[in-house]
């Protein structure tokens, strides 16, 4: 199945997971065009100094593929420097948070799979 | 955990399931560092006139997310036009090909989702 602008589906969540400001979510899959074992396929973008809170992921992996922008994560509690280009996973039992620190968008792509 | 450009595994693949020339992989997760239930999570690039020949994928979805470029894929068979920001999704039991019909590389996030 083939999926074009039209298709995605644009969402925008306040203090999410605690975070700072608001933070916009373009589903590039979802409902029944998401796979089997994915429940998160989406293109998010955080403003200059928005975040998501630090939380826990349990019984599936998040992947961010940072895009644009430069940001601030946790990995476990422990801060670390992202740019475009990096990826981060985030297995069961472990957290994370992502925080812009730069001065232009931060958007990254979230791919959650469950297992 | 963070993964970034050293951190990267490129291969490339000659006339990859009976397709023309080189595609080249970038995985940006490889091994232990993929998601449990997530067996590629690669930058493929293909070359003008590059493509991966028609197959089918069972018991996985693979997702293609364009990043750059033009291309002609098949959907169980169908040839459709793609551009950067399209996305598309072979589940179990269906069938894609992928090639670059553009004069530019064709630049695509591929992600192999078991279920």
């Amino acid at each position: 199945m083939i999926y074009t602008k039209q298709d995605y589906i644009h969402e925008a969540k306040q203090n999410l997971r605690g975070g700072i400001g608001d933070v916009k979510f373009e589903h590039l899959l979802a409902g029944d065009a998401l796979p089997k074992n994915c429940r998160l396929y989406a293109k998010i973008t955080l403003a200059p100094g928005s975040s998501i809170g630090e939380h826990v992921h349990e019984g599936e992996t998040e992947v961010y593929t940072f895009i644009e922008g430069t940001g601030k994560v946790t990995d476990d509690g422990m801060p670390i420097n992202v740019a475009a280009g990096y990826n981060m996973t985030t297995a069961s039992g472990h957290s994370h948070s992502v925080e812009n620190t730069g001065d232009s968008d931060l958007v990254l792509l979230a791919v959650i799979i469950l297992g």
